[in-house]
Order: C-alpha cells, then sequence, then structure tokens
C-alpha cells in the first residue's frame, strides 16, 4: 500500500462512513426479519440520523479536497487509482443532495416500507399508495438534484446500474417484446409439464435444512453468514465476514423456498468474495446491481435449475421426501423446476415469462417517474398490463401491484437489473463453460469448487473497479449480448420440452 | 412542551445521539444472538465508529452552550428543567473523555468481550487476560480522565449508580459480611430440600413456551418485544416500543431457563413503562442500574420465586411437564427454587449466597482499579475468596473467574448494582404491598396487573428524573435501608426451611 497520507485519510473517512452504512444495513436486517411492530417509529429515526451522517461525511469540504488531491497524486497503484476515481465519481453525486433530502428520504423509506407491510396483510392498495405518492415525488426530486440528460429515469438508474440508460434499455426490453414471446408462445402449444407434486405437503424443518446443504455445498461461509426467514427474501452484508441471506417457505409450494435460497445464497458469495482488504472503499464494493443479479441467477437459473445440479442433489431430496417425491426421477424433478406458464407473481416465474413481469415494471416506474402516470392510477395500469402481457389479471393487490417491496424502499431503477443480471449470466456461464472443460461433468457430481473459484478469480475480486459492461467485455470478450441468453433458454427448452427452436 | 427554541435544538441533538447509541445496542443486540463469527472484526469497528459520533454530538460546544443558556431559561417545566440538569452533569462528565478515548475504548470492548467468548469456551483464562489487562488499563484512565475523590473505583461506580461510593458500598457489604452468614449457617445446620427433579429432561420448546407465557402474564408487549436465546442472558431497548430479552436453556436443568426469564423480564417491563414522549432524553432513561436491578429482582426473587406465583401458575407448569414433575406439590416446587446452598455460578445462585458473589466480584474489581491486584494473578485470587466465603474452589475457569461477561464489556462497578438492587426491590416490594391491600391475594391468582400498574407510575414513569436514593425515599418513605432485605429473606426461609430465626 501507498504512503500516501492523504490516501490513508481518504481510506479513514471512506471506512467511517461505511461503518455507519453497514450499521444502517444491521438495522435494516432486523427491521425485516425480527423487529417487533412498534419498534417501527424510532427505527425509522435511527435509520435517519445513519444515513445523514453517512452523508455528512461522503459529502464534506475536506473528503473532497483530499479527492482532487488523489486524482493528481503520483505514488498510487492502480487499485489506488482506481478508489479515487470511483469516490470521486461519487462524491460529485452524493453532493448534490442536500443533507435535509438525505435525512427526510430515509425517513420516507421507513414509512413507506410499514405502510406496505400493512397494506399488503390487509390486501389494500389505499393503506400504500399515499406513502407512495410521497416516495415517488422525493425520487422525481432526487432526480432533479442529480441532474440527468433524456430522462429523469437515467439519473435514478445510475444508482444501481452506474452506465445504463431509458434509451439502451428500450433497446433491451424491445429484443424482449419481439423474442420472447415467439419462445413462450411455442411452449404454450406444447403439452405441459407435470408440477403436481411440488404442491404436497412438504414440512417448513425439512425443506430448511435441506437449503442449509445446498447453501454449503455451493460453497457459503456459515461462519461468515447465516440464513433466517423474512417476507421478501433477500441478501445484505455488513463486511465479507457477515454476509447473510434470508428466505420464505411455503409448506404447500415446494418452488417457495428452494431456488430463494439458491439466488441469495448467488448474492452471497458475491459479497463474500469481495476483497477483505477493501472493506468501505468502492473496490470492496460489487460492481453494480446487473452484475450483483448475475450471480444470483447464474446460480439459480443455469446451476440451480439446471439438469446437472439435480442429477447430484435429486437422491438427498428424494430421501428427505420420499411420500412426496415417489414415482418422481430427476428429471421429472428438473422439467417441473423449469415448468414456463404465465403467472402472476414475478418471484416465482419461470425463465421466460419473467422479463415479462420486469418489462411491466420498467414501464410503470418509468412513466411514474416522468410523471405521466400517478400512484393512483398504478394499481390499474399494473392490471392492464398483466393482461396485455401475460394474458392473465390479478384477483387482488396482493398478487398485484403490493407483491414486492422495491417501490418502498424507493428503489425505482432497480427492476431492470434482474433482467441484465439474466441475460449477464447467461453470457459469464457461457464463458466459464468454455474456460472450464468438464464443468457440467462436476456440477453432476455436486462438486461447484472450480465453478466458485472462476467467479471469485474473474468477477467477486474486482469489486468496484470497472464498470459492468468492461467488466463484461473484460471476461467474455464482448459487451453485454443478449444472444447468449436466448441460445440458453431454447437449450434449456429443448430438454425441458423436447421442442426444436 | 415550551416554546423555547434552544430546549427545541437541545432535543434534536440528544435524540440524534441517542438514535446513534439504540443503533449500537442493535449491533450488540446482534452480536450475542446472531452474528456469525467472523463478522466479529468490522463489527467491533462499526461499534467504534457509532460510539464516537455519538459522543461527538454529546460534547459539542454547540451544546455545551445550549445547556448554558437553558440552565437559566424560565420557560420551562419542571420536567424540562430536570432533563437540563442530567444533560448538564452529563455534558461535564462526557467532555472529560476525549474522542479518541471512546473510540479505543469501544474497540477495547469488542475485542475484549470476543476473547471472553473464546477462552470461555476453551476454559482458558490465559486467551481472556491479555485482554483485560489492556481493558483495566483503560478503564483506570478512564477514572483519571472523570477525576474522583478518594478513590478511583467511585468514578466508574459514578456510571452505574450515581451517587454510590466505595465507602457506601464498604459499609453495605460489611453488613452482609455479618448477617448472612448467620442466616447462611442457620439453613446449611437445617434439612435440605429436595430439587432433584429440577434435573430431570425438560425439553427446550416446552420450557420456551412457558417462559413466553408467564412474559406474557407479567404484562410484557410482545408487541414492543421479543425473547431470542443469548450465552449470558440481557435485556437491551431500542426505544420503549423495541424492548427485547434474552434467556438461555439447559434441558437438563430446570432452573436455568425460567428465572432467567422473568429477571429479563423485570428489566424489560421498566423499559417498556419509560415515557416515550422523552424518548433519547434523561427523563426517558433509566434512573440508575440499581433502580433497574430492583425491577428484574422484584420481579425475578420477590415475585417469581414466592409462595403466591407458584400457587397460580404451578398447575400449568405441572400439565406441561407431568412426568418430570409426578409427586411434586406447590409447595414441593416454591422450595425447590428457594434451595440455599453454596454454589459456583452467580447467575444460579440463591438469594442469601448470591451477594457473596457479589461481594467478592466488588473486591477483586476494586483491587483492580485501585492497582493492588493485576490481571495475571485475578484467577487465583478468584479461587481463594470463593474458599473464603463460600467453602468451595471452582474445577475450571469456565464456572469460575470467566464465568461473567461484564469485565469483558468494560462494566467495572457494575457488579454492585446487583446488591443494590435486591436492597432496593426487598423495600420496594414492602411498600407495594403496604400500598396495595389484596396484592398476595391478586398474585396467588395469576395477576399482577395491580403490581406492575403500581411500578409504573411509582418508578418507571420517572426515567432518570430523580438520584436513586431520592427516588427510594420518594417512594418508601426512607433512602435505602437493608433491614427490608434481610426481613425478606428471613420470612422466605421460615416459609422455605421452617426456620423461626
Amino acid at each position: 500500500m501507498t504512503d500516501n497520507q492523504d490516501y490513508k485519510e481518504y481510506i479513514s473517512i471512506l471506512q467511517k462512513a461505511a461503518n455507519l452504512n453497514y450499521a444502517s444495513a444491521v438495522l435494516q436486517w432486523d427491521q425485516e426479519v425480527y423487529m417487533p411492530p412498534k419498534g417501527a417509529t424510532h427505527r425509522a429515526r435511527q435509520l435517519a440520523t445513519l444515513a445523514a451522517q453517512a452523508h455528512e461525511l461522503l459529502t464534506g469540504a475536506h473528503l473532497g479536497q483530499l479527492l482532487n488531491k488523489l486524482a493528481s497524486a503520483t505514488d498510487l497503484t492502480e487499485n489506488e487509482k482506481a478508489n479515487i476515481q470511483r469516490s470521486s465519481e461519487d462524491f460529485t453525486k452524493n453532493s448534490k443532495l442536500p443533507a435535509e433530502f438525505v435525512e427526510t428520504l430515509s425517513m420516507q423509506t421507513s414509512e413507506c416500507f410499514n405502510a406496505w407491510i400493512d397494506a399488503r396483510q390487509k390486501n389494500d392498495f389505499s393503506i400504500f399508495a399515499p406513502s407512495l405518492t410521497k416516495m415517488v415525488q422525493l425520487k422525481r426530486q432526487q432526480a432533479a438534484l442529480y441532474g440527468y440528460e433524456n430522462h429523469p429515469y437515467n439519473a435514478l438508474l445510475d444508482e444501481y446500474e452506474p452506465g445504463a440508460t431509458v434509451s439502451m434499455l428500450d433497446h433491451v426490453f424491445e429484443g424482449i417484446k419481439q423474442q420472447l414471446p415467439l419462445i413462450f408462445n411455442k411452449i404454450k402449444a406444447t403439452p405441459q409439464v407435470n408440477d403436481a407434486f411440488f404442491y404436497k405437503h412438504f414440512p417448513k424443518q425439512a425443506q430448511w435444512d435441506f437449503s442449509l446443504d445446498v447453501l454449503r455445498k455451493m460453497g457459503y461461509d456459515f461462519e461468515a453468514g447465516r440464513q433466517d426467514y423474512s417476507e421478501h427474501p433477500f441478501t445484505t452484508s455488513f463486511s465479507p465476514g457477515d454476509v447473510r441471506v434470508t428466505t420464505r417457505v411455503s409448506e404447500n409450494n415446494y418452488a417457495s423456498l428452494l431456488w430463494s435460497t439458491i439466488h441469495e445464497g448467488g448474492h452471497a458469495l458475491y459479497e463474500q468474495g469481495l476483497p477483505m482488504d477493501q472493506y468501505g472503499l468502492p473496490l470492496g464494493s460489487a460492481a453494480s446491481l446487473g452484475i450483483h443479479e448475475s450471480q444470483s441467477r447464474l446460480w439459480e437459473n443455469c446451476i440451480g435449475r439446471g439438469i446437472d445440479f439435480w442429477t447430484a442433489s435429486y437422491p438427498d431430496l428424494r430421501k428427505r421426501f420420499p411420500e412426496q417425491l415417489t414415482d418422481v426421477s430427476a428429471t421429472d424433478f428438473f422439467k417441473a423446476a423449469n415448468k414456463v406458464e404465465p403467472s402472476l407473481i414475478r418471484t416465482e416465474a419461470d425463465e421466460v415469462s419473467y422479463h415479462f413481469h420486469v418489462l411491466i415494471r420498467y414501464e410503470l416506474e418509468k412513466a411514474l417517474i416522468e410523471g405521466t402516470l400517478e400512484v393512483k392510477d398504478l394499481a390499474g395500469a399494473w392490471n392492464e398490463q398483466y393482461q396485455k402481457y401475460l394474458g392473465i389479471t390479478p384477483p387482488d393487490h396482493k398478487t398485484g401491484v403490493l407483491q414486492d417491496v422495491h417501490w418502498s424502499h424507493g428503489s425505482f431503477g432497480y427492476f431492470p437489473t434482474y433482467t441484465l443480471g439474466s441475460f449477464y449470466a447467461a453470457q459469464f456461464y457461457a464463458r466459464a463453460l468454455a474456460d472450464l472443460p468438464g464443468l457440467s461433468e462436476d456440477i453432476a457430481k455436486g462438486d461447484t469448487t472450480r465453478l466458485l473459484g472462476w467467479l471469485r478469480k474473474n468477477i467477486h475480486c474486482h469489486g468496484r473497479k470497472y464498470y459492468s459492461e468492461e467488466l463484461c467485455t473484460m471476461v467474455t470478450g464482448s459487451g453485454l449480448d443478449p444472444h447468449y441468453f436466448i441460445r440458453y433458454i431454447k437449450d434449456k427448452y429443448e430438454k425441458v420440452y423436447g421442442i426444436q427452436f
């Protein structure tokens, strides 16, 4: 490490802010996992103070001066320079938000989250609408404070996927609108696979125990993490030494728990693989949400819904649920895990129709942010879009517009990263298969060690050193190319439905 | 509330600091309840930052000026004046500690706690000794920074029990040394009660379920709290709306879980009863640790080990454990719950020998702080004292010097508040019985509503408005008077052992 004293001071400020932000993450984790209901009001205030204090550190004149000086320092390593560059970008961005705004946004996030919980429980959108209206106003204000070219949504997108824009996403989703319906319709015209056995009774504890074993086999380190239940599964990190996942359970739907666990496990492996010595610095955090999602989806879909994985894991699963899985072969199970059909819940959707769910959210939130849609009309617009793209209408708001936590968190611009993640995942996985001869055979023996090593070396260890597109090019030889995903999808559904595309 | 703008600004600063301190409390709760081991290093740093940021707010020149102005304000209510007075005392005290010292102490606390966990697991005092040595040095330094009269221990004591001194405590413990051995020896000369049934197999979940019911019946609000497991039971609060307890379980010792739960429940009822509108201010926090402990001990001992409580609760308990409690009557159970015998573990000690455990810790920590005892000699000194006061020697360090978490937390001056708490509890309970005719009969019917109302009205609602001795005088008509405790003890053991004292 450099002897540059400015750099050392820069680290100290960044790590202090990280300590505050990771403390917020602990409070948020607790809020969604264990907090009793009457704790909500003061928890919101505590989170607001933490956000404001971190913001103060990250926008202080002193940090600005240090970054200016360090931008022209000649005694920094390549990684140190990359940290300074990313931090300078962050500083410019953070400085555009007044401290008061940050505190208000944090308070509104807590209020909005609690309103969403309440609205969801009572299946009543009108409980959520006033909070969400305020949230949309704040996000529009935030976009204006950041400044943007062409579309206010670009400013928000930048928080999750630096470099992505509305015009780039419009292009991606245009491709989806053209290609996926063809695949979707071809599958719909084919005899459906049987997944009825998923809906037998699977006791909670036995599902939980199997999921822990799967996490362990993936390489998730339980000395540096844990799994808990929450309403909406998520991964959170307080350092690479404490990365936690949550999942949810349904005793009458086997598909609910396991793939949530594998998905969050993929996120968690990324966080556990970030370089510990870069704690609190850009190179110690994930590249983008799209890249983050590529890790969860690679594990959930390419691995966890692949025939190789179930070749290895199915005998154990069947031993645990002999009655539920009578007469079900590994191939039957693999097919059921990949059943395609229009459905209401994004997180339970198959890999084809999933992207219609994202498309719908993308179009709705873009309209909310540009002001062409009002919250009062959101539930109606939601239902129309579901009819249009999936041919179904939610019977209630709980399975409709209230299903996702994101908007209650103020996370506008987040959803598109799910689709980007799937596309990056397919592209990365194709490269891993090419780089690692015999990988399929490894996986069919239950051994994902080489795959994890490849991800660690090619993706995890870099943190935020590269933008998503740079990283993708470095790893695979080209920027995001949706053809990998289409190829992957066709390959998979040839196996599942016996269709020739 | 006053319109005084200075007062409003004072509240805003205090509440910001409280938000940071309560965030620390969440992180500490998590650390002892759910955190995976590799999270420890960065958790320590996160706690240190929170401590430093709160300290900065609480020692800032701006707060000092506000407090100065407010000290002579004429438009404040009595409660507002009391807040200003307590905050001015705190400010003076806090300002004596440099920010760097606070951060170092916080870091050392985390390190020392982790060393203690490790040492305890491996039953090896030498793992703990180096951390504890540094901790003792820091606490001596802290006493010097605070300044003190007569004894450095007074400076530390003041953090937990404002107004208490070594000379006052020496007097209290002198009384213990004179009176308790007489009672203790008289009991030892009497045929022992039978508690063998406690050591049958009591399944974990059934113990847990009963303990939740007991908490509920005490009036603990589960919408504003929860119970979890931890190595060392404790209560923590993040606001009166989120007050959590922990307990521990042994399937082969029924006495381990239940009375810990009731004890922590007593603490929690105090915290849940603090005035919500005084959040973050002195009047929104507990009077002292001695008063806090009076609440836990009143519930644990005066109620939870009393014949009335078991008259009400025993039938239900027996229904849950019919095999374990065959041929055990409510009276047998009550007697077993009050068995007196010399033992090694403080938290499992009876109400007589308990105070020898405290006396030993008080004398040892006083010696460590005054510098007449070194950490390297601590384990030996511990064993000598146990031989001297209780006639037994720990077979290992886990059941000896490593049994308590307190020193690892840097909590020197904390232990004596346990004895003060027992004494205050007996005095308060005597007054409650006098103020509330028919209270015993209520309790024998399982109804503690009037008792909780009395505690809320006489003790909880005041927060830190009064010093312990003022509060005690206001409630009972006199300052702390150990005769209440002696009377209570004699009454109880007349019932348990049939002795006439």
